[in-house]
């Protein structure tokens, strides 16, 4: 038995929470409402918080405590009678300490400050078609995140150090075949799809009165339960979800004033994530139990809501009509038909976040090739460019005009984000067999949205079989217990086929 | 020579000033945007930042780097070669360092504690008109109030020692004179003045489109030099200003729909404050140079721009034709001089923050008699209703209808603010006093605001003589220099005879 009790050591780890929460809410604020003329002060608030969290996370007061009940190398619980959730929560901080104290704080600093001057240069690479300019950056980003790799270890890959950090336990050896079988049959399948008819998306095209289009997804937000009690909706340029609390999960969206579809399908993808955090356990809040799983778990959470019910038939039955009557010099004349065929329309283009349901996962394989060549000394920096356009054209058959449509156009190398892309692909799967068994149970979802007015029965769902269960699970645990299977491309690329397949 | 460079020692106290700001950041965003639901989650945040703050405040490795540039008990130098900035920060420091370690850490935690459970009683309280219901807290922060008194040490009156924490320096021995003097004189001419005509002020009611409002305020900041690159403006219940940083000084409004006059002075008093904030000297931040001087002084520029400013006929001949333009409905039929002397009309009431210029001193008198009384025990609680409505009706000739309207009015009590109050007052002595100043330099600023269009020039002068200088003097060498003069209450009875007796 050991002296400390849990509850010191919970203490200890709800502060970094707190601390993690101001820093996110200062970050929201930097993105929303914050005079452009405080980017210096907040910089320096944001940086002083990192210090003093990582200070914490790392402190010897910190290990020797939580070493007191968990083997700090092996991971061995060195005592008995805690609950399961005890449990988890052990082996996840022993997991997060061990990282955390295997990176040099030196090293840390280091990256962040480089990460910091390439996001600036990556910015101006981009907008003036320059990848030479963000080349040298790069090159350093990706020697640091090998050492990152290597300081933390692997087994098989030196990417699967860096992937663990966004999706605990993927390996490359898992996601190699699943991807592969993933880009095979959907390359084959866009190729199919482009023989069909194409529609006429044009429809979806007009303008839209910006307090109009924010109504109407207060709307949607308000019939799908997110609440805001608990949660906010502001404009940014970049739409966003970010949490400081179940009780306090804010998203974001944007305008777009010719097309509506933007900042509704925006919202929707962020009240995926927003309602994804209100339902954690805040029980739990402080330990690693109230808190999400993964981000390929939390993409899942935004791409049920945004794709599957967002651009289900069944979802516009009943919004359509409202969404014509909201606008109906732009819409009055366009039929349900005709708008659910325009939001679906399939189309291989060069820009990931344009990307439709079909299409989006192949643009996910490009990075994922490149990432783990660049990782493992495959492929060197300035041989990007000509790989970037080389995998669009195998993969999609498209190639991007420039640099800045292609290798330039995300922000993620430039944070050093190397590892994050696959866990959008994996959001897609895995929301596709978690909505696969949501259709079993529910055949009628569509009907009971109608009758009911409401979609607060699919969040409670989801709330019931996901979000309440926090990190008390891993993901394959999570998706085996929901669903019943193992994670597979089948449910995913069986939905695209029978939703895309015209009959 | 010491062994630490100056340079460590403001690394430090740029620290404590980060986490400050961080502090007030969550603060502002818990009075503007922040979801009801989330009030107990920014709660653990605010009350962990407090921590960490006091901490490092009376941490032993700061005290011991501060020692070795100056005495922390006698306030003596150490060390020469040190620039007039220099000096006076570390006097500074020194003298905050010895109060907050006077302060044992139960007794900061105890207090801080007992103030945020008597605030929730106290709203309770003024709600039902229920004095008895907040008593024993009042009793219980009194109590405390006193024991701080005697930690932190006084001369003369313990109230001294209250008091300095909002004006540094200034004493009862001071305030009696001053305070005995602009009683009398306000109360003799209160009376004066309701022998006069009085003005209608029925003609500055009706109703005012929200946004409206909001954009002739946001006008007038504009005129006024308040930077929307460094400020915002948003809407909270009550009006406020706070700056996380001289480039992030926020305002807050509110909006009465049927009075166009509340929403506009408190956007001046507040850009007022605001201004300040943003014009003191950020190459000095997070040294004490880079902070105000008083609450007093603080609010001596607030007061400027609300009324010396705001409340002035040159003010109005160029603002009001474009009020009364925006609104034309509601003014139209409204000549200035009705509307200057509607909003000029001095009517003795019993609420502080509805009181107009000439009354609005004698509220503070009676909070700052009762207060001196409640600390050196010469007043119980529960004779503090019959007291203040003894004194109300001795300065301003008014007795509340309930304690409601009497001694629950104020916020500041239930937050264990005794020695607040006198800074209102303060405020507007500085003020009369430096606008006097002002006017003998300018007596031409309305047709300048006329020609320029701007009141730019008012602003670059308070910049020039009081923002830029950040703490480098103390309230007593900053008026001397500004006016020449001492502090007197001669200039605010000049002004206000010249301006409310009828020629």
């Amino acid at each position: 038995m050991p002296t400390n009790t849990y509850q010191t050591l919970v203490e200890h780890t709800k502060k970094l929470r707190l601390l993690e929460a101001v820093s996110a809410l200062l970050e929201w604020d930097q993105e929303t409402y914050m005079p452009k003329g405080a980017s210096h002060a907040r910089a320096e608030q944001l940086e002083l918080l990192a210090s003093i969290c990582h200070e914490q996370k790392t402190h010897s007061s910190y290990a020797n405590l939580l070493a007191s009940f968990i083997d700090l190398e092996t991971g061995q619980l060195c005592c008995s009678h805690l609950s399961q959730q005890q449990i988890v929560s052990l082996k996840l901080l022993q997991r997060d300490y061990k990282k955390q104290a295997a990176l040099p704080n030196k090293f840390v600093k280091q990256f962040a400050k480089l990460c910091s001057q390439s996001h600036g240069i990556w910015a101006e690479a981009r907008q003036n078609n320059n990848f030479s300019l963000f080349a040298p950056y790069l090159e350093k980003i990706i020697e640091m995140s090998r050492q990152k790799a290597d300081y933390i270890g692997f087994k098989d890959h030196p990417y699967d150090a860096l992937l663990d950090h966004y999706e605990p336990d993927m390996t490359c050896a898992q996601l190699d075949p699943l991807f592969q079988a993933l880009g095979q049959q959907l390359h084959s399948f866009v190729q199919q799809i482009q023989k069909q008819p194409r529609a006429d998306t044009s429809i979806l095209h007009g303008t839209f009165a910006e307090q109009q289009q924010l109504d109407f997804g207060k709307l949607i937000l308000e019939k799908v339960g997110y609440s805001f009690d608990f949660g906010r909706l502001d404009l940014s340029t970049h739409p966003f979800s970010t949490s400081f609390h179940p009780t306090d999960s804010r998203i974001t969206s944007r305008i777009h004033k010719t097309s509506v579809l933007d900042c509704l399908s925006a919202i929707l993808h962020e009240a995926g994530h927003g309602l994804y955090e209100m339902g954690l356990p805040q029980d739990f809040y402080g330990t690693p139990i109230c808190e999400a799983i993964s981000l390929g778990i939390h993409e899942s959470q935004s791409r049920f809501w945004e794709t599957f019910i967002g651009q289900s038939q069944q979802f516009w039955q009943y919004f359509y009509p409202l969404l014509a009557q909201t606008f109906p010099a732009q819409l009055g004349h366009v039929s349900l038909d005709q708008f659910y065929r325009a939001m679906n329309a399939v189309h291989p283009s060069v820009i990931r976040i344009e990307a439709d349901e079909v299409t989006y996962c192949l643009h996910i394989l490009v990075r994922y090739e490149i990432e783990k060549a660049l990782i493992k000394k495959e492929l060197s920096v300035k041989d990007i460019p000509d790989m970037w356009n080389m995998l669009m054209k195998r993969f999609l058959g498209v190639e991007p005009a420039s640099d800045q449509e292609g290798c330039l156009q995300d922000i993620h190398w430039s944070m050093g984000g190397f590892g994050y892309f696959p866990t959008y692909a994996l959001g897609n799967l895995y929301a596709a067999q978690i909505f696969a068994t949501f259709e079993t149970l529910h055949p009628d979802w569509g009907q009971r949205l109608a009758k009911e007015q409401s979609l607060n029965f699919v969040t409670t769902w989801l709330r019931c079989e996901i979000h309440e269960h926090g990190h008390l699970y891993s993901a394959e645990e999570l998706i085996k217990r929901v669903t019943g299977q193992a994670l597979s491309p089948e449910p995913y690329l069986r939905y695209l086929k029978n939703k895309y397949t015209l009959s």
